[in-house]
């Protein structure tokens, strides 16, 4: 059983209530706890020592990793965060120096997004070092961008560009929240989600939520200059193509919006983001298949991205 | 250094914005977020194997137990729970019919108290399993119960009977969410607390915020059944009184009201929770000491709480 099965398993029957917009399944939670014209963003998310960071990472990155995470689900939303607690988990023989650092790089990223650490715990693993973080956000009521509603014909897009995450963007990424609050300002997005799992896992979950294919132009698909150089350098690494779909943690938006916005969208997003690469990389079709086009013609795309470990 | 100092040192610098009502420090995080009206509570909570629940505690029990202590937490501001996120960190070995019977005994707490189960995450931790709850809720504006405000001369109160809660208890404990919201609106509550590190331990962190001390009649304080019987057929165990002030766990409500209002207290609460012990075991006194009165006169008491293991 991996980790989508069991949590399919797990999430079959949870109690809800009147609070709940959107439960389980989607990039945060959303609330409406009755703030005039805001609903909550609620979300937790864990870093743990030998898997997302290692005993050589700088303790700053792991702090700044652990919230970048959690942001990026906000953004997710196109929401705005507010307000985290932290939860570090510590074997006996902690190193209070280690662990000092790891929360100046989380208050660092913290204080640039203007969110606050209104608390949190520490607790003992004795194994390793374990950090969640919980975190609330609002975000305009009617705005909030959630998975399932692509349509077919939409027009696909992503951020940034794609694959290779681990050779160091993982820790030090920047959260693309302005970027999907702007989106949602100015375009009707009719699905948003941040890319954890590899573009072909997470486009995978979108279709699924919203019960449509797609088809994807491999020429147009933003290949990461350190995917390119990994697998130039190593003969057993991914093709650079294949680490763009599968490669976890790049922490970029993956979106879909009506195709007669997207010329306009890609000139007003030149000009209000000309650092951001933002790459038309395919179509919302009908049917459940996630296929790729290239001077080949057409085929489905197997391959899933990063399934967790459990 | 102990979990309390390493907190301190990390928590002396945090970043914090308008939101924030109360950081760090209390039982829960309170902020504002414009729910008219109201304020929000926020919380995380762990347990870890080995350490708040064994490879032999039922696991329903260990989900109840998860969710129950930040229940607990929310009791301890007067609040109302709404929403949960629950993350469970597992080895990769996982018995998917254990975690699903945890989600069953945390999903049956949730709906007894009406709270929203909304989602969550699940990651590795190889050695050990670690659910960590994030909990939301609300407290009407003005009625937020914290430990700061105990004041000289205040009569001491605690619900229940303390200590021995290992034995059982602290498995199957009901949250006092009930008695706090009663005492909150027909009481002046100078400050609550839950105990979780037990009432001697505890009731310093409410001295401390407060600034003041605190005198406790001995033969007041309320001792478990099960401490009795565990010092009784164990020479090695620690007297049941120490018991009481020293086992962690209980997640029973501390408070303190003006003394005018104490007895006024005991007759409502008879009528209101016949079926819960309620004890004024002393009073708070000016200085910082804390001192228990017995029949051979009043000594300081110099023992802790339970300290957490890192």
């Amino acid at each position: 059983m991996n980790e989508f099965e069991l949590i399919d398993r797990l999430t079959r029957s949870l109690t809800t209530n009147k609070a709940v917009v959107t439960g389980p399944g989607d990039d945060c939670a959303v609330l409406d706890l009755g703030v005039p014209g805001q609903l909550i963003l609620f979300k937790t998310d864990a870093v743990v020592q030998g898997i997302h960071f290692t005993t050589e990472t700088p303790p700053e990155l792991i702090g700044r990793k652990a919230l970048a995470r959690c942001l990026s689900d906000i953004a997710a939303m196109a929401g705005t965060p507010t307000a985290a607690l932290v939860t570090i988990a510590l074997p006996k023989d902690f190193d209070a120096d280690f662990i000092a650092k790891i929360y100046d790089g989380l208050n660092r990223l913290a204080a640039k997004y203007e969110v606050a650490i209104a608390g949190g715990e520490t607790t003992t693993n004795p194994e390793r070092i374990l950090i969640s973080i919980a975190l609330l956000g609002i975000v305009p009521r009617g705005r909030a961008a959630l998975r399932s509603g692509a349509k077919t014909g939409d027009a696909i897009f992503v951020t940034g560009e794609l694959g290779g995450s681990l050779a160091g963007r993982h820790l030090e990424f920047e959260p693309r929240l302005a970027e999907a609050r702007w989106l949602a300002e100015h375009f009707s997005l009719h699905a948003l989600m941040d890319l954890s799992d590899g573009l072909a896992g997470d486009l995978r979950h979108m279709l699924k939520a919203s019960g449509v294919g797609a088809e994807l132009l491999k020429s147009s698909v933003p290949v990461s200059r350190a995917a390119k150089s990994r697998a130039r350098e190593n003969s057993d690494a991914k093709p650079a193509f294949v680490a763009a779909l599968t490669d976890g943690e790049d922490f970029e938006l993956l979106f879909t919006i009506a195709p007669r916005d997207a010329v306009k969208l890609l000139d007003a997003w030149k000009k209000k983001f000309p650092g951001v690469k933002l790459s038309c990389i395919g179509r919302i079709v009908a049917g459940h298949s996630l296929s790729i086009r290239d001077g080949r013609g057409l085929r489905n795309f197997e391959a899933h991205g990063y399934v967790h470990l459990i």
